[in-house]
């Protein structure tokens, strides 16, 4: 997510030099080599002492401590911004961690764009290109930062919009978070069954796009459902109940009230979905 | 399904002519008039009289009408074949509506392919290429309409495997029914929400993959989990369990938990899932 953000903002010209922290030193180095950032340094002081901006693009898990290293450390004029798939918890522990004046600096960001693949390796200039990008700015963020952060994802090529968090978490944990635990759990239902060679061997589509959803980063997605635990939860209660409202009529084979369900199902489809952007791979966030 | 392998045998030289009989008459119309078959017939029995070989491409709940209006009409030299999604209860069926002589020359088969859209209009010679084709023959099947069968699907440039019935049923409704009535409920679910404008806005990748599989015909879904009930309900009732247990886990943090469960999915898909067939879409079925 760094590594295309890098990218894409060095393609438009929006940034001078790109200054790369991070733990894994292999992914910083191969980041150097392919020019995707000027250099890399080994100490987070180093690298944000005189950042005109910090993005942090780290697993939600990790966002407190990133937030505790940053605090007093973080040049005066920097604008923070980040691009975790939560936004409620992380903006508790950046409360937290940062000083009020800190914090007034700091834009929660989530651009709806990814692939499966992590690592520098898999970085791509074009990654948001015409994705959407939510910005959610809180009543003490200042206003020059959030512009800042805005022209930064447009000229990365992302179309910005405005939610508040906690709209935000619950509408990605319908959206995005519980496909990902459907997949993950259905996955992990299979391969642990006897027959689960005959199961991959015949995978057809709808198969495949959940073990392609279940091949995301599992601390990603550990991260993510432990920080958006409570509409994660309501929505998993939900669903839990509809299936069972669907099993019920497989059981009495009400083919009526099926054929009712499964027609709503596929007319949502066709009336609210909106096309992807362009030939791009969807989002597993 | 039926006009794609019209077009696939047709352009393998497969076959001579193609007769079409269905319900909808503007497709059947549309399919002359594309040239994806030479022509049309109104009754069945003037379809049937003088096939060497007939194909039954119809919703698994229409099959026993289909099977017995065959019944004592159907050519004494030809093959019968299907493409049915459920394969023990399109026998069930072939063998209380045909004859004896008749169910011999009954070669049950599910191409492991598809898309979403149904109609000649949308019908692609292609739509087999390098697909895995599933006969089941019963014990009683003749071993030369098996052959005859066997090679029309490799004419179509399909990669045929046997199975007995009940493995077939058992496998697909853990490769490809569970994730589409999971699909089918969690769009349903969420379309009913009154913040559905909101989530269908923002759906990422893993959602926009679901409300694809919910965007198959559901009336050939509504037959394929009446006629599977059986195992579907096992595998759905399992499921259930397991996402218990994932809810459990997200409800107590259990971190170390979630991740060992979403790592062993995500080692299944690199281990255990073959890339797809060419370039051409996934199967929905």
């Amino acid at each position: 997510m760094g590594g295309s953000l890098a990218r894409a903002l060095r393609h438009s010209g929006f940034v001078g030099e790109i200054v790369g922290y991070g733990r894994n030193l292999e992914n910083l180095q191969l980041a150097v080599d392919l020019g995707v950032i000027d250099h890399a340094e080994a100490r987070i002081e180093a690298a944000v002492r005189d950042a005109d901006l910090v993005l942090i693009a780290a697993p939600v898990g990790a966002m407190a401590e990133v937030f505790s290293q940053l605090a007093g450390r973080v040049s005066r004029d920097a604008v923070i911004t980040d691009v975790g798939s939560v936004k409620t918890s992380v903006i508790r522990a950046a409360r937290e961690a940062l000083s009020q004046e800190e914090f007034t600096r700091f834009v929660p960001g989530h651009p709806i764009a990814g692939t499966e693949q992590s690592g520098v390796s898999a970085s791509r200039e074009d990654l948001f290109q015409e994705h959407q990008i939510i910005l959610t700015p809180e009543p003490d963020t200042r206003r020059d930062a959030v512009d800042r952060v805005r022209e930064l994802w447009e000229a990365a090529g992302g179309v910005v919009h405005f939610l508040d968090a906690e709209k935000h978490d619950a509408v990605l944990a319908a959206s995005s978070h519980v496909p990902h635990v459907l997949a993950y759990a259905l996955v992990d239902m299979l391969v642990r069954r006897d027959d689960h060679h005959d199961i991959f061997d015949f995978a057809a589509g709808g198969f495949r796009d959940f073990t392609r959803i279940a091949g995301s980063d599992p601390a990603m997605w550990r991260d993510i459902c432990v920080a958006n635990r409570e509409p994660l939860m309501a929505l998993l209660e939900s669903f839990r109940q509809d299936l069972g409202d669907i099993m019920r009529a497989i059981e009495m084979g009400d083919a009526q009230w099926l054929m009712d369900t499964f027609q709503r199902a596929r007319h949502a489809r066709e009336n609210y979905v909106k096309p992807a952007p362009s030939d791009s791979p969807d989002s597993p966030e």
